[in-house]
């Protein structure tokens, strides 16, 4: 008969095997199974945890993994022989314990008592509680798993596929690589509160339930009830009224900032998005926003320093959080000061707003090698000619996966050989499309700016000598080289995280009415329109040379992936207005919907600024996990979906009918 | 010319002087206000905040109250011949600093450069910066306020009211007090998670996109464009469907305990639920959530110990963390063990499931005093008789206002005279409702039994003997009581906190379809259906005698206040099963959507219980604020709406378009 826990009177007739009630009160855990070490060698130790299915039974000596969140511990047990009689409250007789483990189904979970002893030498292995096994000398089986389980966790040679995993993720969360994830995350957002504690930031939760916004793509609807409270328009009363979820707590904490009751205010905050299915979005995701007041609009360390902007504040306190977190998480000291880099640079040299920094492979503008026709044509369509290189001397890594590597639409792609050394530049489509009278001479030897040698391979094409958007081709192209090499085993990123500022992007894009949500007039913001000019540019800003003035704006870039984004407000009500009216010329309506901060910009606000960090992403990186759904205990799948609970689902009519809406 | 940063060309012709740009990076602040003290004195300081509007300006000494979120300083500025002349780099001549300090509207915000005092003896003041002032030497105006502003929040003699300080949130959250609160919540909420993160339990984020229930009253909805991505019946892609936000992560809670990825899981997780405006609720609002494998079905420590069901674990956590945020935030040192009542005794003695038992005024059974045919008649309708008495001898501070008290419903009210001494109970028209033949001879003395003497007052009223719901009549009228003596001054609660653990609920209540979510059968849940039996009524509740099961819930009370409430769960899945099929007789349609949750417990589940305390709530008796509004940054208005967001609001028929609804 095996003991188990409050069972219902006829649970396990199909289990096989008769079972008895163990008084309520079980013993209490004394030892986590992962946690066990040579330390505990000889104690009496309570345990509980899975039984894995790698048992070996045998008649004189039987063993049987057992599992917890924290790892795993061998089970022995010996031939009845070896057992003296069961002292009182053994309820198990010592013969059954082979039998009756050996009877229990994998993922069961049982409580055992026994004792630590260290494992024969030959036996010991590596990791948690590798040294030592426990002699069991009872059992009592806490709740018995089904013989027939979707998948088996623990087999993770053969793991079942996303989809099966998806919908039993209580099973899937068993494996150690998942559950270690989730643990991380926690101990990350520990060190996160902690450190910003430290600083005296103050946690301030900020409405889920949000203000739908009059251009509101992206964002998820809330339909209310709350229609009869709100309002005394009998005509508005007819019309049914939604909350929506924030993309961000941006206009929370920015009213936050105005009020000056709170002067630094962070929070791990949930925000969603309603995109279509992205590779690795989640409709609702984690970030770490936090917010200054006092935020100065310049660098006082401006000889030295890089960074230019304001809100170096913000820069000092992100420095710091980043730098506590590798170091405790990671063992790994990070430098004092993290690189920072300008749009303009980085677009120039690496052909992305975020460069991955930790492989060469750089862009190099050969516009002044041209012949002057092409030049002269070039400076006036505002454009130059870079080329990136793979070559046999120099980049090793690159080189031999070049000639396989896919070239992206809009670059020419050219082997050097002896014969092209001088000329494949010139004859090259790129160039000699840009102007028909391209037959000069030359005015530079690429060849030699380049140091190629016939063998290496170029790609050409054109930038903007004032860049736009995030990616060009030939950033594009360096990064397929990258990630071509990587598969093919050429090149191995380095483990040292690759941390860089970027700043200085321009404040306003030309406006693309598909991508940007306030495209009304000739120029929408880059990033958000609260974002402040450069000091330096608040002149050209009202001058209405708008394409010239940069943001005071920061983005934190890890290994080529952007994970934060931040920058100093417009704190005056009457810059705010200028943006909204003249430059992204907002309607009325629009611009009605950002009455109250503008009022809160009015009353004294200060000068701030803030971040937000993706916390889901930082924490991927962190656990080296492919994606973020790995760090987050319950996610949706990439459709949007949550296979687990079968949600999204329809709902009774009835309950939309309260809310002033139907199907369609 | 006033100094300002970075101002809009034309900003302060409106406020009738002129202004210059001062140089983007502005001095950082050294010391924040509330901060200085006399260990400051003789420092030069930099200082920003907000100018109060009790300043006081003279010709040869003017004062500026200056606030930030810290508290408040006097800036002292003497008249010009007390200065030199200003250094390099200082714009503001120093004979323009009283007149431009003056000029400044109230509530702008300002940055000043200075050196700290101590203030004449006179006029040291206790609390925050009261012993030092700043003698000002230059300072720049880094935003103004509007001169016609809403409200002065400094101005709390005359408080603007809740509806305008709700409109203008960021004002009134420039009231020390309400910012304080804020504060203070943020504090109490890193005691939690340190607590909690040195007790091992890993913050797990739980989904907020959660899944609508069948019976999904009082969820939020999120209507999505998920439709087509979700499931391959085309008939079923063309109904919407919704996500719902959660009203509690029960569920996923439960699930993480079941994955064993995680034994000991905590969140403070915001929850939702869309009910008719109800005093002093939110629609979203925030919980200290956690959950706990391996909870015991029952008391090891059964003795000495009044606490009798499982779960003993999760109480140990709970009075750990309230023991020190007590101690850490109100420096008061709470019991070691807090005070457990069943939910029998707490009814029958203070006519309450949540009991304040700050005073005494209990509730004393009488039954026994009646004639033996009402006894009779009582004991067939499972009935008692109990009285409330507030005499002049014992009860001083309830007797003096107890005529003035109006009385429940249901009840009778008897003064005590001479002559109605002995017949005052058997007279009272409850008794006689009871049983026509009341004449016989009573047997015992109630007002013996109470120790009445004439001038007491004396309520009456039946009780059942199997306690239902939350209060009775006499415990409604025991907290009538006690609020009038505290209005009229004769009572003042105790600064101690009184907390009290409330066990051995009934496990289900008869079916109340208005109230109650799963009330097909003759009975619901009293708390949720996932609460356990106590293992000593397992076998009553297989036997069908549902009345007499006892749950294994627990609630904890604060001052007569449910704070919290939790259970050990079922583990079992056939006992959750019975509970589903045969207990509150949910249809398939309804158990069908927990079938994830009856896997999970068919996979080797462990024994696991846990708690949500209300966060606000709790914060609210921590900062003595009368409202949860209080201690939240942005809440909702009474009636559900953001008055400061506007919100909700309409929002275009397109947008509803997409999710396939429509206005009705």
């Amino acid at each position: 008969m095996v003991r188990t826990l409050i069972p219902h009177p006829q649970h396990f007739l199909s289990f096989g095997f008769s079972v008895g009630y163990t008084p309520a009160p079980f013993p209490k855990r004394s030892h986590n199974c992962g946690a066990l070490t040579s330390l505990d060698v000889d104690s009496r130790v309570v345990l509980a945890g899975w039984l894995l299915p790698e048992r070996k039974v045998s008649k004189s000596l039987s063993f049987f993994p057992l599992r917890d969140s924290y790892g795993t511990t061998q089970l022995v047990v010996h031939s009845p022989a070896r057992y003296s009689p069961p002292g009182p409250g053994q309820a198990c007789q010592p013969t059954d314990l082979v039998t009756q483990l050996a009877r229990i189904p994998v993922e069961s979970i049982i409580l055992i008592q026994g004792h630590v002893r260290l494992r024969p030498e030959k036996q010991r292995r590596p990791g948690p509680a590798g040294d030592v096994e426990v002699l069991v000398s009872d059992f009592t089986l806490l709740n018995p798993a089904d013989r027939h389980m979707p998948f088996l966790p623990s087999d993770t040679q053969n793991m079942a596929n996303e989809d099966l995993r998806s919908q039993y993720r209580y099973l899937d969360l068993r494996r150690p690589e998942l559950s270690g994830n989730i643990r991380k995350r926690s101990q990350v957002a520990h060190i996160v509160r902690t450190v910003l504690n430290q600083q005296d930031f103050v946690e301030v939760e900020t409405p889920i339930l949000l203000k739908s916004t009059p251009e509101g793509a992206r964002e998820f609807l809330v339909p209310t009830r709350a229609a009869l409270a709100w309002g005394s328009d009998p005509a508005k009363v007819q019309e049914p009224l939604f909350f929506a979820l924030p993309q961000s707590p941006q206009q929370p904490k920015q009213l936050l900032m105005c009020s000056g009751g709170v002067d630094r205010y962070y929070q791990l905050a949930r925000c969603f998005r309603d995109e279509d299915g992205r590779k690795d979005r989640q409709p609702e995701f984690t970030q770490i926003d936090l917010e200054m007041a006092f935020v100065s609009w310049g660098n006082p360390n401006l000889a030295d320093d890089p960074w230019r902007i304001g809100g170096h504040e913000v820069r000092d306190v992100v420095e710091d959080l980043v730098r506590t977190v590798w170091a405790q998480i990671e063992k790994i000291s990070l430098p004092d000061r993290f690189r920072v880099m300008t749009y303009y640079e980085a677009m120039r040299r690496f052909g992305s707003d975020k460069p991955d920094t930790r492989f060469g492979l750089e862009i190099v503008d050969v516009t002044s090698c041209l012949p002057a026709s092409t030049f002269t044509a070039l400076r006036h369509s505002g454009e130059t000619v870079g080329c990136l290189s793979a070559r046999q001397s120099g980049d090793i890594a690159f080189h031999p996966i070049a000639h396989q590597c896919p070239t992206e639409d809009g670059l020419d792609r050219v082997v050097i050989t002896s014969e092209n050394m001088s000329s494949w530049l010139v004859d090259s489509p790129t160039v000699r499309g840009v102007s028909p009278h391209g037959d000069e001479w030359a005015r530079g030897n690429p060849s030699k700016m380049l140091q190629l040698q016939p063998g290496d391979i170029v790609w050409i094409g054109k930038q903007r000598h004032r860049p736009e958007g995030g990616s060009t081709a030939l950033g594009r192209q360096r990064l397929r080289l990258a990630e071509l090499a990587q598969s093919r085993g050429t090149y191995t990123p380095t483990r040292t995280p690759h941390f860089l500022w970027m700043t200085e992007f321009p404040l306003f894009t030309r406006a693309d009415a598909e991508k940007n949500l306030f495209a009304k007039g000739r120029w929408s913001s880059t990033h958000h329109p609260f974002t402040a000019p450069a000091w330096q540019d608040v002149q050209a800003l009202y001058d209405g040379r708008i394409s010239e003035v940069r943001g005071q704006h920061y983005d934190l870039v890890l290994n080529g992936v952007e994970i934060g984004g931040g920058s100093v407000r417009v704190h005056d009500a009457m810059m705010q207005e200028y943006i909204f009216s003249e430059v992204l010329q907002l309607d009325k309506h629009e611009k009605a919907s950002f009455n109250h901060l503008l009022h809160a910009l009015r009353c004294g606000a200060p000068p701030h600024g803030g971040i937000a960090l993706g916390f889901d992403r930082m924490v991927a990186i962190l656990c080296n996990a492919s994606s973020i759904r790995d760090v987050i205990a319950f996610p949706k799948t990439s459709a949007g979906t949550d296979a687990l609970l079968k949600s999204p689902a329809p709902v009774h009519k009835d309950m939309l009918y309260q809310y002033g809406i139907r199907y369609r």
